[in-house]
């Protein structure tokens, strides 16, 4: 017997809502899930999870960077690929924008943002800071996968100094 | 030397498009990442990472019941909570509502996706129907989650004959 169809629904509010905790919840879930096979085997083990993590992170980022950039204009410049990080990629992934984007006009930039959504569901205490690497590492991979798309090889890291405040330090590599 | 924010951004629907793919990318991601460290492992192998695989899913659907339900009304009978289902978690996680919902009443219920997103990337040839379940586990258990936070316990399984059209059969254990 077929159901007739549900009378309610979210409206689009809920839905963005929706949208942006899917990602951190699948996030979180992933960061335990590698981090469960591989408990407390010190640096090496850690750092091999990382850079799983941020292998993951740059797939995504790559596959994103060319759904993303098919519906806009092409960029040519490096700042305005960057822009397109700090504005475009970041309302796609995290439904906000980076809160400020530095450049030393040398190939080196540094994104900053005031309150990542990854690490706000982390307590705020100093004691965590050691805790924040791996949920940075996705979001590296992503950025990075990101502007490799866009032909743009970088390198990237994350720095925390006040949780839930971060840096992320972009450098281009010239070929 | 701070840049100014970008000029141009995506508009509204490629946000949502962006949305939709950031999902079905991730998941792509977490199959091939736990079949990788899994390869051929055989029919044990297999079943483990089917069931890491629910228990994400279980997790991430449990976090997103409490946050979608906290917006709608509070649902008192069991086939509102499955139209619930069919109707604002698939448009939370997919997108789009589910085809069909069917019921014999007596607490086993069908929800068919004609079309099921993390299906579609794969070829449509009979001799990748062995292959579903592992596109299929994730979502399992995000039903069940979803499920077990509004207090219905249940088994959830799925079925492809078709590619990439499945069927999720979910069946209510009463205590």
């Amino acid at each position: 017997m077929r159901a007739r169809s549900a009378g309610r629904s979210l409206g689009a509010g809920g839905r963005r809502m929706a949208d942006a905790v899917l990602f951190e919840f699948l996030h979180t879930e992933m960061v335990a899930e590698l981090w469960a096979h591989d408990p407390d085997s010190g640096p090496g083990g850690q750092n091999m999870s990382l850079s799983v993590l941020e292998g993951m992170g740059f797939r995504v980022g790559q596959a994103l960077g060319e759904r993303l950039s098919r519906e806009t204009l092409a960029y040519r410049e490096e700042l305005d690929i960057l822009k397109f990080l700090c504005k475009d990629l970041w309302m796609a992934v995290f439904q906000k924008q980076m809160d400020s984007l530095r450049t030393n006009h040398q190939g080196t930039y540094v994104l900053q943002d005031n309150s990542f959504p990854l690490l706000i569901r982390m307590a705020s205490g100093l004691q965590y800071l050691e805790e924040a690497p791996k949920f940075l590492a996705f979001t590296c991979g992503l950025l990075r996968g990101t502007l490799c798309t866009l032909g743009v090889k970088s390198l990237v890291t994350a720095s925390v100094a006040a949780l839930p405040a971060c840096k992320f330090q972009v450098v281009i590599q010239k070929s």
